[in-house]
């Protein structure tokens, strides 16, 4: 928001719940629901805002109700919601956009308070404890007003994307579908199709052992919510399946060159164009990486060990920014990657020598 | 090495210079030598070991070499190495092996004293400059023995595997082969081919400016050499042409059943494998997944915070397995997942209640 306003997020997922962080972080006061209790006490307790157990007692709570729920209730949590007239404005953050509008459109929603809309950014984990207040920062958010949708409306959702710190585009419903089929939906099932190679028990655990960081990228996405995945890629189907029905057959092609040693003209062209393709995607706009100082420190894997790691770094008044255990399995030991300031290296480092860990400076 | 040793490394880039700066760590004598003599010094100022300009004046220098050079010059370098009887025994270190194997054989290189493997282990950069001594830190090392291979250069290989930090997988150069398909030939393929579709000019830049983490992840290696991975494709044809046939009949199927709406069994069905799929991939370091509790705790952001924590799981006798952070910049609490055995998870949900954190059983 421009001036923190009042919010209702409805749905305290990864989504909501991190826009809820991030808008708290800016002042607004923030209601929180969901249909499971326990999740919005969660994110409550994470200061995402304060728990509304039901919308029928929340009429006029908020200026902007943000719908963060899955797709296929959308329509029917906006109808709950201005039902309950528990804000001014509306808006959803669902990952396709023409069958949320298509069932709001049925149900007979006020088009003129709601913009459909949809922040680009995620994480392969769900929940509120994944929720990040900085999730949005510099991603596009596409805004899908209808013909309906008044002009305060836009006005309103547009002054909440950017004070969570996101960059709007305007589009609409039929085009926001078609690019994220190529950019993010149709990728989900080639990462899940690479993924499913890996499942068959016919693959022993050793070659998994051979894993590098290409094959963790390439399908780290396939970890996501199967339901949620199904219910997106059916929702957008029609855009989805061309795009993978073309990836499916450079694939097709690449093998069939392969399997009979014919020369190489079709993979070398393949390689070529996916040079040219990863060449055009633009850089993490704004996002601002985080300069932290990394200490390796070899800990032994066992009760106490890391208590004892970290009394050490806070008696030094040390705080551990972020933490990674990385361990050997059948080795009794582990390397603990601690993330901290800079400016704090020299304290950290200090105090682990006194403790008697091995220290490279 | 289980002892210190002496070594030669021919092929001083990113893969060589590490194994030379992790075997100096621990105190081995190591020569190097490069077909570019610059190389070679830049390697050696780097504290990588001692330059010898000709391997012809070599004889009996080292108990191993350790041939890091391109897989198509494994078996001449191996040849002419041998020909010098520069060393003891032998190994290479390139990433595939039916290859140079075959070459050594047609060549009549000695393979009694030959080791073909490939330590699991890179970067994206590449050259002696970007070497790091604990590249090789619980990796998985390949030793791929041949028939011919004696006991006694498997023993001095695995040592200086060993010696490197790395844990020794023993196999065969056909199931190496095999492997390195499915874990990373096939899924460069895989990143290539989603990365070609967004390479024609009727994919607007707008569309591109929708891109999230996803897509630069199941794409980043596509931006790989060309040359290179058309080398490395051809040279492993026939398991990689396997793998990737696979990968595009799932793709084609799932593409069928969404562009007919015909219900999303077989959109499910591969959701489901890719998710069990990708759980299959061991941690960083190669270790089994293991069947671990997860806990989250809210904790505020601050030193001395983590420390009362890990007190507290310490004192009830609980093993912190692992741990990951989930931070909101600016917000002054996080989420700690730890993750324990099942069997302690009451013991250590006893602790956190008792010590004042909001626990949720």
């Amino acid at each position: 928001m421009s001036r923190p306003g009042r919010v209702l997020v409805a749905g305290a997922g990864l989504i909501g719940t991190s826009v809820a962080l991030a808008l708290r972080a800016k002042g607004a006061d923030v209601w929180l629901s969901d249909v499971d209790e326990a999740t919005a006490k969660l994110a409550a307790d994470l200061g995402a805002g304060v728990v509304v157990p039901d919308l029928r007692d929340a009429k006029g709570i908020a200026d902007v109700a943000v719908l963060a729920v899955p797709p296929a209730v959308v329509g029917e949590t906006l109808g709950h919601a201005q039902e309950c007239a528990v804000a001014e404005w509306y808006t959803d953050v669902a990952s396709v956009k023409v069958l949320p509008v298509a069932q709001a459109r049925q149900r007979g929603c006020d088009l003129e308070t709601y913009v459909p809309s949809h922040p680009l950014a995620g994480r392969e984990r769900h929940g509120p404890a994944a929720a990040q207040a900085d999730l949005f920062l510099g991603r596009t958010w596409a805004l899908c007003p209808l013909p309906e949708t008044s002009a305060d409306a836009v006005a309103a959702v547009t002054s909440l994307a950017v004070g969570c710190g996101a960059v709007p585009v305007t589009t609409d419903p039929e085009t926001h579908d078609r690019w994220v089929a190529l950019v993010s939906h149709a990728p989900h099932l080639v990462a899940v199709a690479m993924a499913a190679r890996l499942a068959p028990s016919s693959v022993p655990a050793d070659a998994l052992g051979l894993a590098g960081q290409g094959l963790r990228d390439v399908t780290r996405i396939a970890a996501g919510d199967t339901g949620l995945w199904a219910q997106i890629l059916t929702a957008n189907a029609g855009p989805v399946a061309e795009v993978v029905a073309a990836v499916a057959e450079d694939l097709a092609a690449a093998a069939r060159e392969l399997a009979r040693e014919s020369g190489d003209a079709d993979v070398i062209s393949l390689l070529d164009r996916g040079q040219a393709g990863v060449a055009r995607i633009p850089g993490k706009h704004g996002g601002q990486p985080r300069n932290f100082r990394l200490v390796q420190v070899v800990i032994a894997d066992r009760p106490g060990e890391l208590a004892r790691l970290f009394n050490a770094a806070g008696a030094a008044g040390v705080n551990i920014e972020d933490i990674r255990l990385e361990h050997s399995p059948g080795l009794p030991v582990g390397v603990a990657e601690l993330s901290i300031r800079p400016d704090q290296a020299g304290a950290l480092l200090d105090a682990m020598e006194a403790g008697g860990w091995p220290v490279r400076r």
